[in-house]
């Protein structure tokens, strides 16, 4: 046997159907979902998700951590299982794809091989991992992180929410109970379905995004202090204005991002006047900046082209500007095979497809430290998400359950590595 | 009599002394006064300038807003008094000068005419204004505007402050008594000696500004609208960036006021994000723009031309932005006659001296409505003002105060006018 099976499909309406059945669980009259980690409404999925994997023939673990494994049995037991997954928690406002799609894609990646009694060589894996979204529990993807090793399973039991509960707490209070150790399930591959959370593959009318890595990251935080003065008594050329420093540096993050695109992006997200009052002069500005891009080089040139167009600002505007880079996580490249798999696929089954890489982080972004990954991106409306109007199309829905299909059955039927 | 007296001159030591005496009155430790109106601070500084002017001869009177009279008889009391003063509240963390100077050197033009056995034409006024700051009743310059008939007595009675209590009620608990009707003291002249509240004087070089008005202010609240995403998914070209208009727009506003320069100025005061986050674009910023210029026809050009400025702005980046005028005031010509008087003065004693426009607003500003009026700049530190290292030289001081009196002096002894 082996091979892939190109006339092989999800159902797409039993798919859309079950994500719309378990949009139910913590439902928003704006038609969102507020599902925060180990809630009683993430609780009732997790019930949910359990029950429907068993229904389906899965033996269901769930780790010291809360993340669910559900396994569907292969011809041969000694071989890592194939995984995919994602995560079925939410933002307080949330939307009814992020995670969702990939976790329950998972699902009906299973339902539809047993349809087509079909039996893989190694065994097949779907994974809910806890806390992606990190809105309750800091960090986010918290699960997955602690999966590869990151994090000790007592650090994170001992995290509070803004309550005090701890993530323990919130374990028992929802019945979770650990059937395996943290960091003990054997994973070997994994492959992400999720809505791109961007507007490119809407904007060029793709289908299928072939996700390469995810984008390096740094932020940093900085102020500018200039002089606090009357607006109506100082005269322009005196004035040692925080904000017209602000205005300049603005202007330049987006213009150094521009000349290292069109991948790169930097964001100033965050600005705040100190003691602002409307005839004051800004004596002092704090401010936030992201920069992503796929390659480290990049964000080494971008961050060096940062603090010579500051030091030039500072100076012909007589202002000390900080700049403090507070974290950086460096570029996470995908599984090159199944990158390659997952384009081939998209290929084979006329779906419009371009490579790209995550701007947002994902655990698959986790899992790739450990264990071959790969995502596959599908669009979103706008790329509108972590918002109760973020919307998927039912045919991009099952397009990219079906390279989900295609990809798990091929790194499944491969032939065994040598030991 | 008649003629003006080159010969003349405050006692310099004696209203330093006097500025340190008062300076008790809410001192603070870093050397600063906290003198909100009425409070029981500023009524024990009110009491003080009563005793000191009836000591000085003077007869006090008090109006139904508290604002002090203090009159010295003159020659011809058919002529309405040649006025001066200021105001002796401060801000929370006020300075020694601010307003302070001009009504205890008024007091000291009286003491030095008694001393050298002077008496005038005119009668002569030195006025304490009730709440000039507008800490803690809006608005500024409250009792001076009633004086001149922008509010009436039932109006400013009835404002309360943060925690309630009433202007009536404060003029009450500090035993301030009425003994005439808002707005029938009559006034011929207005003068008033102030700091400069800015860096010009200190700058040039120059001891006297010779204040030829206040400055029109045009004041704008506005909204910058793009959209809202996600700082790792929306690549740069894709943006509608929130911050980047309004860095644009803040270096337009530099750019317009500098060109109508060296008078314009213009401030970007206060800016806030809404729903900032380290890793979202910016959807919507509001903020404040604050216009003056001395001339009504550069206020509506700058007007003018930051609407088209914003227009621009607005189509490139396909964002909506809002700008609306929300007060306008405009500029106030100060009497060429007495603003002429001070300036040869000046040059006769030799005191470097320049025009200049006021950018603060004061009492003055308001009483030019109705009497001719003038002020005199001395420089302040740095040009810091509404602080509590507002410092001014004894010096300065001085030659502000001899000024006064020699502009007092002339105005006083002038011929009567035509009836």
């Amino acid at each position: 046997m082996g091979g892939t099976r190109h006339n092989l499909r999800v159902d797409g309406a039993r798919l859309w159907a079950t994500i719309l059945e378990t949009s139910a669980f913590g439902a928003t009259p704006a038609g969102g979902i507020n599902r925060l980690t180990l809630t009683p409404e993430d609780g009732a999925v997790r019930d949910w998700f359990r029950a429907a994997c068993e229904a389906a023939g899965l033996a269901v673990g769930t780790d010291e951590l809360g993340t669910q494994f559900a396994l569907r049995r292969g011809r041969d037991m000694s071989r890592a299982p194939i995984a995919c997954g994602s995560h079925l928690d939410t933002q307080p406002t949330g939307g009814r794809f992020d995670g969702i799609l990939g976790t329950l894609a998972g699902l009906e990646v299973m339902r539809s091989l047993n349809d087509a009694g079909i039996e893989t060589e190694a065994p097949l894996l779907v994974v809910n991992w806890t806390n992606e979204e990190g809105s309750r529990y800091a960090p986010a993807m918290m699960a997955s992180a602690a999966y590869v090793g990151e994090f000790t399973v007592e650090d994170i039991l001992s995290r509070t929410d803004a309550a005090g509960i701890s993530v323990g707490q919130a374990l028992d209070s929802i019945g979770a109970v650990a059937t395996e150790k943290l960091g003990t399930r054997a994973i070997g591959a994994f492959v992400e379905l999720h809505i791109e959370q961007g507007p490119i593959l809407e904007a060029e009318g793709k289908t299928i995004g072939v996700v390469e890595g995810g984008q390096g990251i740094a932020w940093f935080d900085g102020t500018i202090t200039g002089f606090e003065s009357h607006a109506g008594t100082t005269p322009m050329p005196r004035r040692r204005d925080a904000m017209g420093g602000l205005a300049e540096l603005a202007l330049a993050v987006e213009r150094i991002a521009l000349a290292h695109g069109p991948s790169a992006v930097a964001t100033l997200g965050e600005a705040v006047i100190a003691a602002p009052s409307r005839n004051v002069i800004p004596g002092r500005v704090s401010f936030t900046l992201d920069v992503r891009d796929p390659r480290s080089a990049t964000l080494d040139a971008i961050e060096a082209e940062l603090r010579a167009a500051i030091a030039t600002i500072a100076e012909r505007r007589r202002l000390a500007i900080d700049l403090d880079r507070i974290w950086r996580k460096e570029p996470v490249p995908f599984d090159a095979g199944i990158v390659g798999l997952v384009e081939s696929h998209a290929e084979a089954l006329g779906l419009p497809h371009r490579r790209m890489v995550s701007g947002a982080g994902h655990d698959a972004c986790n899992l790739a430290a450990k264990v071959p990954t790969a995502m596959i991106f599908v669009p979103c409306r706008d790329g509108i998400s972590h918002n109760e109007s973020e919307s998927a199309t039912p045919s991009d829905c099952t397009a990219g359950a079906d390279i989900l299909l295609q990809t798990l059955v091929t790194l499944a039927n491969a032939p065994k590595a040598p030991a």
